[in-house]
């Protein structure tokens, strides 16, 4: 194709972003087909180049396109749909339900489509990615002619696109067969992260990443707890842990870094494995202040990504530069620490190095890719320019120029924006497509919002159990004799067991939603000591179902999940109203009474501070059990020689002023 | 004036800032002359004023205008003029002497023209400033049509417009007397800070702002030297010791507010003290990470700040507020520390709280100025938008949302912006005289700059001194032969010293340049030990005036400074090529040979390890003086018992390499 005309981009401050950071001004670039052909002074290129379409670039900084190293670039329809929340939160609570029934090759396709619109927009021909679907990620990168290191993402756990790691693998295969090669895609394979990747999956992703000479991109060592939880499972830290499973042996992208020690920044160098820096991201979701200026020391390529604009909220490298630069110097407390000149690189040079893209993209140097920006630094917000120092170029781009200061993007020799048009892309209407999605994900998640029970559906595995229950409780002044009369001719004792119980009660706005029960059981051995612990989800129904006579009680339905997360997820999940909390010490017997299964608990509620209670229990199913049930469980409490104007029919939780 | 029309904005998302953050969709205001009427939901207002003038806000956030709390406005000129350096390289290498020879009513007018230009187009309608010709700063801000809380600055040392504090304080009362009662511009005197302002400052500027019932702005615990400074000074941190002096009686802004703890934050709650938050000029200047979410809880009101443009470098309160933010959360290692909402009310409401200006703005309400903007939140980096939970508007406005987004501006009740277009500056004009100072502006700094010496007299107080020396000097194998003869009958011993030498020799690039000395000198006393410590600065000339024979010199011209500044300090304001440091011990005898002053010194270089050297030295003027002494040096050398053979003709830094 080089019959193509040659084109000379004239009249610029020429911003090369080579290793000696070259300027001219005012300089040229001379384009032919998809690449750089020459870069000079504006007079050397005339002279040499007298037949070339002129193109006046009216005085703006023409540099190379911005390197976004880190991303999910689809997430953008989820931008805004849940901020100011812990990880776990943000992630399990609202993500990850909302992918699970939304993500698909038409919302992959349009998100990226959108983030391609923004990103072009603000300056960005290239951006990493790791998400679902790839294969429509890819396409919808290469219509709009933007450059994609673009990632299938590969997990142990089923994911919107894969029911199973294996499938993810297939996938990545065909994902790779099918884009390599390409001028603007390169394709990629993306293990998530060591803690959602056992050894097996990492090795298998590695495997592929080789086979095909393709980077690896994989989240390494984002926030404190992965480290401390990678260092409890497998006797040392992230990367020693992944050294260990071979991932070095790809052309390695690992995004975040936060937390990194100089041992592994060296292990990093050594393989050469390119790291991006995700400020935005590690500031919003607080996962700490990555050590930057060392990763740079040690000669690290360091580039900057914005991460998902569900995290950041936005894909503005610009921005991302200014906090990069900003946020080293706080970090180190030394204000000369990332200038701006090195944040440029980073966001240029060092990011191109950092996907292992460099020798075809981060500089403007004849013989690379012909991705370039054009930036009007000519603005109020930007004005006035001083000339003393050739760094202050820079300086005005990271601290002062705005995304939408770019007026003008070209990636592979082609223009896919000129004077603030998009040239590939129908925003208007990709606009009125996202308004579409937000409105049926919003409609989803206010649903769900609405019942308890849906939100802990949303967060997986909660299971109805024990629908109904029959209780007889009274209180006890002095345990003893009940003790005592365990040893009945006519009781049975089957099983017992002795726990210290932590009950954290969730009240809520609207009573009909049912009281949510964080427990936490400790086992007490015969020796007195802690056995076992385990946590236990109970979403308690809103109503009694029944009640016999006045001291029995049919217990409300309930639904049961195992507490896999901690009580302050469940509180920043659930958001309750109020909360109670109560502390009990129970000693508990299974027994048979006149050939009934019955447990009786002694209870002695520590806090606050109540006094012994004893309670008769046992599960049912049908209405006519209960009755049956209700009677013997008041005559058993009879004969353990609890008097009647002792009972009591409220919970524990009423019973401590929780309702 | 209520003759004039009723406004009825309609058709928007009304965020008042009130308390209860009470939001309105589709909502209503409801303006009048300088006020709003009433705020509420559209189809009420559209009720209650049927004759009203209506204004469609196409969907638009309509929204108090933002406060900028703190800042020094006619800083956009010197945007981009140094960046990533130390605070006092910064300040007392650059700002300072260009303030000092650029700062003028003309310079302060057309800096705050363009500063209000920019914070009209990012939404601001009311910002604080501490400046010099404070009087230029209201008449310019005035006539732009946005509201100031104006501070007259006053300090100890002299400033472009007083060359006492006396002056200053006269200025400021004449300041406050010609603007009070202007229905835009609230006049506020300014002592600077606690360092550069004596407690009788202080104490002035306080009676000043009592006696008009202004509010009082004044940097305070912006870093920590400060503290540490204020500690050794006066024992005690920064507002026990303003508080000492009285500060509180006035309505105090505090700007900064990095370096206070739990009880001085109890201090400022105490006394009702504002605090402007300025987390980029922190985060640039590495400052260090200032306590916002202690203050919010304390109930303090903290409003945010850009600080001046010379160090952020914008005017852009949306990246402020998302910094806030953002920061806050890593900070405290907690992402749901500072929510979006919350940087939105400091923004606003907090920030006019802060600036003792709630009464009249800071939320829309009624009886309140009508102060307000629209900002446009269907832009592509801002889509899509989500719905569920009310917050997450403030989250489109703090982690998406740009300047550029704001459409439309009105300050009391008067349109500055309509659609993006300024209707009280001329925008062109402002920023050709923008380019005409900073081109002028260059010129003087890059003519600085080409000096060594310059540089050195532009931070003050170089002196030249003893223009021509002559000195012998020679090796000594062993000082003993030397220290003995020294009692011969020719030579009258008239004073004695002992001192360590510490020199660091910065050397650049043009050796006509000649090389720096950075002296430090430790007074050695009778028993051995360090009683006095000093330290100076010494230009030495490039070249040598003329030699003596072979071995004596007549030394280079030489320019001295006190070295008030750290090693650091010079190191990277001169930004030498080369650096070599010498130590050496040296005894010093002031002595009478043959009726002529020389100093004999006894010197052995400890670093590098080079021996013994003595020297004999004589200060002159003319050349024909210079002639005679260099003889009677090499005689004095002779008659100590040096042998000609061991005289040395280069200075310690040559022999220890260095050039």
């Amino acid at each position: 194709m080089s019959d193509n005309a040659m084109l000379l981009l004239t009249n610029a401050i020429v911003l090369t972003m080579d290793e000696a950071l070259t300027q001219y001004e005012p300089g040229a670039v001379a384009v032919q087909d998809d690449r750089i052909v020459a870069v000079g002074p504006e007079s050397d290129l005339r002279g040499q180049f007298p037949a070339a379409q002129v193109i006046d670039c009216g005085g703006k900084v023409l540099m190379p396109g911005l390197v976004n190293a880190h991303g999910h670039a689809a997430m953008v329809l989820l931008r805004g749909l849940a901020d100011d929340l812990r990880l776990d939160v943000w992630l399990l609570g609202y993500m990850m339900p909302v992918e699970r029934s939304f993500v698909s090759p038409e919302f992959v396709r349009l998100g990226t489509q959108l983030a391609c619109a923004e990103m072009i927009r603000s300056g960005t021909t290239c951006f990493a990615d790791m998400y679902y679907f790839e294969d429509s990620v890819a396409q919808a990168t290469a219509d709009a002619g933007l450059r994609g290191v673009l990632g299938q993402t590969v997990m142990k756990f089923p994911a919107p696109d894969a029911a199973s790691y294996e499938e993810s693998v297939e996938l990545a295969r065909a994902f790779l067969r099918a884009w390599r090669g390409h001028p603007l895609i390169m394709p990629s394979v993306a293990p998530h992260a060591p803690y959602t990747c056992p050894p097996e999956v990492l090795r298998a992703c590695t495997a592929l990443a080789v086979e095909f000479d393709v980077p690896m991109q994989i989240h390494l060592a984002e926030t404190a707890l992965e480290v401390t939880n990678c260092q409890a499972e497998n006797g040392m830290t992230v990367i020693p842990h992944v050294e260990q499973h071979g991932i070095f042996g790809a052309k390695v992208v690992a995004a975040h870094c936060v937390h990194v020690d100089g041992r592994e920044i060296q292990t990093l160098r050594h393989y050469n494995a390119g790291v991006s820096h995700n400020p935005s991201s590690n500031l919003k979701l607080a996962s700490g202040f990555a050590p930057v200026r060392d990763m740079l020391k040690a000669g690290l390529a360091v580039g900057i990504g914005t991460d998902g604009a569900a995290s950041n909220n936005d894909l503005d490298m610009f921005e991302e530069m200014r906090l990069a630069a900003l946020v080293a110097k706080s970090a180190n407390n030394d204000p000369t620490v990332l200038p701006a000149a090195q944040a440029v690189a980073m966001a240029t040079r060092l990011g191109a190095r950092a996907l292992h893209m460099e020798a075809l993209i981060g500089s403007l140097e004849p013989g690379k890719r012909a991705d370039l920006i054009l930036v009007d630094i000519a603005a109020l917000h930007n004005t006035p320019r001083f000339r003393r120092e050739p760094e202050g170029i820079y300086a005005q781009l990271v601290y002062a120029s705005h995304a939408g200061d770019v007026t003008d993007v070209m990636v592979n020799g082609r223009w896919v924006m000129t004077d603030r048009q998009l040239k590939t892309l129908n925003e208007a209407d990709l606009l009125t497509q996202a308004k579409e999605y937000a409105r049926r994900i919003d409609a989803f998640l206010i649903e769900r919002e609405q019942s308890v029970l849906s939100k802990l559906v949303a967060i997986g595995g909660a299971q109805e159990g024990e629908s109904f229950e029959v209780q007889a409780k009274a209180r006890l002044a002095d345990p003893a004799p009940a003790l005592a009369a365990l040893a009945m001719p006519d009781l049975e004792i089957l099983h017992e067991r002795h726990y210290r119980e932590y009950d954290t009660y969730f009240a809520f706005a609207d009573p009909a939603q049912g009281q949510l029960r964080y427990r936490e059981d400790e086992f007490i051995d015969a020796e007195g000591k802690v056995s076992n612990v385990r946590s236990r989800l109970t979403l308690l129904g809103p109503a009694r179902e029944g009640r016999f006579e006045s001291d029995v009680l049919l217990s409300r339905s309930r639904f049961l999940a195992p507490a896999t997360h901690s009580l302050r997820f469940y509180r920043e999940y659930f958001k309750p109203a109020r909360e109670v909390f109560i502390q009990k010490d129970r000693r508990r017997w299974r027994v048979l009474f006149r050939g009934t299964e019955f447990y009786v608990n002694l209870d002695r509620i520590e806090q606050p501070d109540l006094g012994y209670f004893i309670e008769a229990k046992s599960r049912t199913w049908s209405r006519r059990d209960a009755e049956h049930k209700a009677e013997l469980a008041r005559e058993l409490l009879a004969s353990l020689g609890v008097a009647t104007e002792n009972t009591v029919t409220e919970d524990y939780v009423q019973i401590a002023g929780g309702e």
